[in-house]
């Protein structure tokens, strides 16, 4: 039996990264789509509480079956698990192909990589994939079979139990990949500019954006090195956020 | 000199949660609050990219620098350091107190976690408090000389580096709380369940509920346990995902 599929993704089921993605998985199981109706980029592990959720079905690819949603990436996923599918689980989760980079810090950041962790959740093998290239057009061709190999071989060797794999892709140039690298999440961050405007009614707003700090650029063992050294970078996620090395030093404080 | 602490919440900056930090806070520094001008709850570690954010001064609090966001709970941190405070560094970022448990899994989902967690990330020393009520009018009050020790104690002691500590506290009722202690997330998640319901117009729409699975109910060391024993949880968090245990064994898939 054909492995089931999940997919979803951030950029909403309209985007040309989730339409790659669902064309890629189709060569190797059975595939469902469950995706935002509109862009949910930044919405991190947002659930949507307090407010109903809508759901419906779409025919936009072929061969598939497919539902929008009004939700975000995470709702996506335990609508399609707990809703949609019900009784049949599916064998993996895939999230994206994100429109951008979803390397060290922007994991937190990234509706793709909490689809994903939120796969790993459920107990169900989850991948989440980026390109570093933000754009609407961007060209994914080069990226195809790199995710074809990955998700092989996460379904032949397993991925382990609480992990989500979050796999960045260089946006293509003229260069080659070099290959795939096992990384680290780099310890980088963003340095927010905020740039303030007025709007036409004379009430102030502003925009936030940023440059990205990379405090580890001394190693080579993370996904912000890999990234720029024209490498895959995949980093196995976890969702216990517990710092288990500052456990002693905190029972110290005798509160 | 007085630290300078910064509070936000992702209940909204009218919410009685932060009414009650906020004056805890100005027992110990002074206070600036920047929150969100509306229920943030289960916006997770989302941020606002594609659309403007307004901030406008308040004068809801006696004696406090205070601003009101359209934003996310993370925002409002990246706000406050970046372009409300700029040139000085808050001493902590303190979130909460938020109307409902923030333990275990629903870290993840917590606006005001992500908060103290964008604390972390700022190198700000960072604590989000939830109360295990989630009533408008829960009853903080046992609460606040526990939240005092935790703050004084974080200040003296030092919270490590890239660590947020997530507190937090049994609802109150006739028992008194045991004590504090410092526990690991316990391994659970919510089971959703979707009520399927129709509009006044005969669009379907969907209500996420669910029920709350502890995996590790044989521990005594998680914040699960604490809260269900009367005591206060306290969990150092990190944002650093990788799973380091993973990384040997994605090696031997040669990618």
């Amino acid at each position: 039996m054909k492995p089931l599929i999940l997919v979803t993704n951030d950029d909403g089921i309209t985007s040309l990264g989730i339409r790659t993605l669902v064309e890629a998985m189709q060569t190797i199981g059975d595939v469902i789509v469950v995706a935002p109706n509109s862009p949910q980029s930044g919405m991190g592990h947002a659930i949507t509480i307090g407010e109903p959720l809508r759901l419906y079905e779409t025919h936009i690819f072929d061969n598939v079956v497919e539902y929008e949603c009004s939700g975000t990436p995470a709702d996506c996923v335990k609508l399609a698990k707990h809703y949609v599918l019900q009784d049949r689980k599916p064998d993996l989760v895939v999230s994206g192909i994100n429109h951008g980079s979803n390397s060290s810090i922007s994991v937190l950041y990234s509706g793709t990589m909490s689809a994903a962790i939120e796969g790993a959740i459920e107990g169900i093998p989850a991948i989440g994939f980026s390109l570093c290239d933000f754009r609407e057009d961007a060209d994914f061709s080069h990226a195809v079979e790199y995710i074809k190999t990955i998700t092989l071989s996460a379904l032949q060797n397993g991925i382990p139990k609480g992990v989500a794999l979050n796999v960045n892709i260089p946006a293509k140039t003229e260069l080659p990949i070099k290959g795939i690298k096992v990384c680290r999440q780099a310890n980088a961050k963003w340095q927010e500019k905020f740039d303030y405007r007025v709007d036409p009614n004379g009430r102030g707003y502003l925009w936030m954006a940023g440059d990205f700090v990379n405090f580890d650029t001394e190693k080579d063992d993370t996904d912000v090195w890999a990234l720029d050294n024209n490498y895959i970078s995949v980093v196995p996620c976890q969702y216990d956020l517990t710092e288990y090395e500052a456990l002693k030093q905190l029972s110290t404080w005798n509160l």
